[in-house]
């Protein structure tokens, strides 16, 4: 939003009201996943009984809840049946393949909510109200349901990265996924280029999942484990290409520099690191949901943010890197950026 | 929204992540608003280290909430300056009189944010998760909080309705204003004709909130009170006008129509009964604020709803009254229904 607009815009109460009951939607939509009501939605035919009947739910509570979701753009209702859109159809119907309601769990977890019941003395001190560093704090079980469950998530940027780091390459390479999570970055990549040898790193309990997740997609064979902290373990290598994705966000510069310095002594000569994360622009409030993203870290973690490509450059090139470039992703608020060793 | 819009466009995952993370939203401006961030960023010059001086706290956890709240427009910034916008200069500045700031308190009263935190259960059974009927529990102190905090939402609507209501009309009248709360509805009658004598009735330390009101607003003479429960309290009478404002919704028509049949029988002939409340459109899903309210009801109290002005009339006519007509307020999400007795 440029500061031209907003000052434009005459004085208007309703954004406060809104951001004031704003907590209601986030309500609202996990207790209609919770509750099956997408799935009763789609069976048909949609009205407020029936679908009351599928769900265990009383009628009364059904209509407001599904008269709730049409107000928000969610589902849609003619006369008194309630259908759904192409987004409640496609990212909220479980027999979607595109389904994104597991993610309501992980955002949903008291470990992520909890610190927002807390924020203004969260805003006091700077960080997190959760115990260490937050969700960073090692092996924090909250990893293995993030890994379980915003796979979906992660599935709209991992075929278009790895898209752009293989443009123009072919062949044998080795590729480090340091905290791989649900592993689907290197499956992507290994399903891309059925050359590439993939270690995946992260606490052992994650690794689980990505191991389902790479014999789902028939790549078992081509992705090695390495349990471990990414600050910890010995990498091995080296590596024609190491990809860092969702994790920077999570630390202060210096902490971000250690880890490249790192990563860059694991590079092979030529080899490119690829740090996939929320970039916003040099205003830090633009675009809105990559620069939002910090609220989450500052909530969540000791002293975490989101970086502007100039932050992230100047990152890399302390760490030793020889140049970094950014690569906008079309299907995700995401920004890839190439880090040259 | 209409159905035709939202089946028209294509499936965007966007309004779901932003469904699931709207409780930050809430979060943010709460924190705000007790962190005293509108008054720094009106005393200037704003950036985040003189405006974490004003507030306490630190600079990296102000920069990223001032950019949060930029990002939802409520602030503007400039370089690394956050400035007020029109809106939150008009109603979150603690020295305008427009101020609404405190309405936080009420709308993050834990009362009210509680069954949030279990509205798939709520949706099950119906009905709120607060014990008997929630916040309509005989002196639930919610309702001084109410009072004390909410009246400058009320003050949009309260002018507005009185100029309604006595269009047309002057010389002496007696007016009975139901579950008065702060009082700014009868406040108002007085204000705009002297001569009419106001009832206020409320649980008595509510109504210690409307004398003090009163009082600022120099019509303390005009307005006698009547402590009680709006279902048990003798109204006296007979009066002119009833005045019923964010009353109803909290019950079922049947309730309801009990009630308007009480204000009936106290009205002299040709005495009005005005109901001030969120009134949707038969769609129940437009226009969104008031068809939104229809999930504070349902979670916070056993059986209330938002009625439509045909429900409205059905009431009112069952409970004798000879007809009904719908007056919308410019200046507020709020409708004005006339019965006429």
């Amino acid at each position: 939003m440029s500061t031209e607009t907003t000052a434009a815009t005459p004085p208007n109460p309703a954004p406060i009201f809104d951001m004031l009951q704003a907590h209601q939607r986030t309500a609202a939509l996990r207790a209609a996943i919770d509750l099956g009501v997408f799935e009763a939605v789609g069976n048909g035919p949609g009205d407020a009984a029936s679908i009351g009947r599928h769900c265990a739910a009383s009628e009364r509570g059904i209509a407001i809840l599904c008269d709730f979701l049409t107000i928000n753009g969610i589902l849609a209702k003619t006369d008194e049946r309630y259908t759904h859109t192409p987004t409640s159809a496609m990212f909220l119907d479980p027999r979607s393949p595109a389904c994104l309601a597991s993610m309501a769990q992980f955002l949903g977890n008291e470990a992520i909510l909890e610190p927002f019941r807390h924020l203004a003395e969260i805003v006091r001190s700077g960080h997190t109200s959760l115990p260490g560093d937050g969700t960073v704090e090692p092996e924090n079980p909250v990893w293995v349901q993030f890994a379980e469950t915003m796979a979906p998530m992660a599935a709209t940027a991992a075929g278009p990265m790895a898209r752009v780091l293989l443009e123009g390459r072919t062949g044998p390479m080795r590729v480090l996924d340091i905290a791989a999570g649900h592993g689907l970055f290197g499956i992507a990549f290994a399903q891309q280029n059925p050359e590439a040898k993939i270690t995946a790193l992260d606490w052992a309990p994650v690794l689980e999942v990505a191991k389902r997740n790479a014999k789902k997609a028939g790549v078992e064979g081509h992705i090695a484990m390495l349990p471990g902290s990414a600050f910890e373990v010995e990498y091995g290598g080296p590596y024609d290409m190491v990809l860092l994705t969702n994790f920077l966000h999570h630390f202060d510069p210096p902490t971000s520099v250690g880890l490249l310095k790192k990563v860059h002594g694991a590079l092979a000569p030529g080899g490119r690191v690829a740090v996939l994360d929320f970039v916003p622009n040099d205003d830090r409030v633009s675009p809105p949901v990559a620069a939002a993203f910090a609220m989450t870290m500052l909530a969540t973690t000791a002293s975490g943010n989101v970086y502007t490509l100039s932050e992230y450059t100047a990152m890399l090139k302390e760490a030793g890197f020889a140049g970094a470039t950014g690569h906008a992703l079309l299907t995700s608020p995401q920004t890839v950026v190439i880090g040259q060793a």
